[in-house]
């Protein structure tokens, strides 16, 4: 990502479809991916390795990996729950597959109904499988240390326990470790302190990345903070769908269309087109005309007269 | 405000209700005053001295006014267009007032129907009522920038005239200027240099406070901007109701429930008790039952297990 400034990582195929009750048709799929590909977006992650019965939504995320992966200059990222999961990521092509690694265990009994050992158990043997491939089909890996910022079945989560699985999931092979609020429970404070304890911990080159939600109306302070703090990573959602059926009330991932307006309009360089990343919508909204899409950008539309790369910077 | 570190002003009365077309009745503005002011609000905008005939929603600030001056450690503030408002606001017993001057020359002619000379002539006779006063009788003068981070008429705004006009404003015997973005074009980079500018020009004591619109969700990134510069005093409305009519699709004040609920996660004395807060929203939908409140927190909740002053703070 030499040429940009920060990576948007969209997660609206996986994160926004596996909470929503709709399931959205596979070639509607391909083309909004598409149309992300194309508005400049060069990541993203586009479904979930879990068992079709569980997640419906998502049964189709091998085709889809599959079809992206045609899409010149697109990391294709997907989610994996298990050493399965990771194993069917391997055989469609994914370029990073990401592992959510609850803190709270509770809330990892009730996400992956697996205790924390058993976690890092599978961790173990996707490291072995991932270290069996050559090199150019061995994708990144990347440990998520969802409820991170607190969970709502657990309330406070201990910051030792954060750092310790951080150090846990490096020491395990993964190339990387991402700070989940999966709970909408984070803020500028607390993220800015995380980020400083787990870069202590593993170093910094290993924590570029965090997904942050929108719950509480904070996502977008929450993510000026981490770019502050030096993360050049955020994940975000079109439209705002999504969040974690397993934490009631967490819903709303951070709306990408916002998130790109403020960083394009700060002057930091995405890659990303903002007129065709908002045409993008109306795909999501036609395809999925039941739900709610958020963001407050799409409605209110650019500033007048407004030139991407900036605004208000140079007087 | 020496026991709190960040000032958050309730602006929902004035900035809200004159946006809308619903009339609050006087007796829920007491309701909806008091109850803030009993939350630990230190500083309600309770109305503007406009002619009743251009904004009937606000015919009764100067009865608000003075009813609102019998709640205890309740700063009272109030809106003028012109010297004439002043007079009144003098009259009802204001404890500050904030004259609106829009950096945007097209914008001030539309809101106020007058060119920047004008508006600073009526800020010279302002001050020499106010010099006339008994010192305690003396209220608090703010000249407020409106649309200082880009207009929806004239679209962007040079810096330069900002700080020109804060200079002239602050010459001219006004204790403070106010950065305001009346459309909702700020940006968390944008932000930090004007504050730093006005700073450089006037000095850090004559600029303490910034009102700042949700238009393009980004109200909180900014206010998280503008605290780590250094502001202590947020403008925010319940809600989230509000924005200015003579600015196309710039409504959306920050949300006071959000925005409080921010600022006790990151262990900030605002004096504010949230689950007081978050009960006042009943009076304004109440009383409003035709317009669309706002804000995230008050439908999410706070975090399980929450505890004022602070979250995941301390480990």
């Amino acid at each position: 990502m030499s040429d940009i400034d920060v990576l948007i990582s969209e997660v609206g195929p996986r994160d926004g479809l596996q909470s929503i009750k709709s399931i959205m048709p596979t070639d509607a799929k391909k083309a909004w991916i598409k149309a992300e590909a194309d508005a400049g977006v060069r990541e993203i992650e586009v479904g979930s390795f879990v068992p079709p019965k569980l997640l419906p939504q998502l049964a189709d995320t091998a085709e889809i990996v599959a079809y992206a992966r045609t899409l010149p200059g697109l990391a294709v990222a997907a989610l994996v729950p298990n050493f399965k999961g990771a194993e069917n990521a391997v055989k469609a092509g994914a370029h990073k597959i990401t592992l959510p690694l609850s803190v709270s265990e509770t809330h990892s009994q009730a996400n992956l109904k697996k205790t924390h050992a058993q976690v890092l158990d599978e961790v173990r043997k996707i490291v072995e499988l991932l270290d069996s491939l050559p090199a150019d089909q061995r994708p990144d890996f990347e440990g998520g240390l969802s409820t991170a910022f607190g969970c709502t079945l657990e309330g406070k989560v201990p910051e030792a326990k954060v750092v310790e699985l951080a150090r846990e999931l490096i020491a395990l092979g993964c190339d990387e470790v991402g700070l989940s609020d999966t709970t909408g429970y984070a803020n500028p404070t607390q993220l800015r302190r995380l980020i400083k304890l787990i870069w202590a911990e593993v170093g910094q080159d290993k924590l570029t990345g965090v997904h942050l939600h929108n719950t509480r109306g904070l996502g977008l302070a929450n993510a000026h903070a981490a770019l502050e703090e030096g993360i050049t990573t955020l994940d975000s959602s079109l439209g705002g769908i999504g969040g974690c059926p397993f934490a009631p009330g967490a819903s709303g991932n951070i709306v990408t269309e916002d998130l790109a307006f403020m960083l394009d309009a700060m002057g930091l360089q995405t890659g990303i087109d903002l007129a065709k990343l908002l045409a993008v919508r109306q795909i999501v909204r036609d395809a999925l005309p039941d739900e709610e899409l958020y963001g407050f950008t799409p409605d209110a539309g650019l500033p007048k007269d407004y030139s991407p790369g900036g605004w208000g910077i140079a007087a």
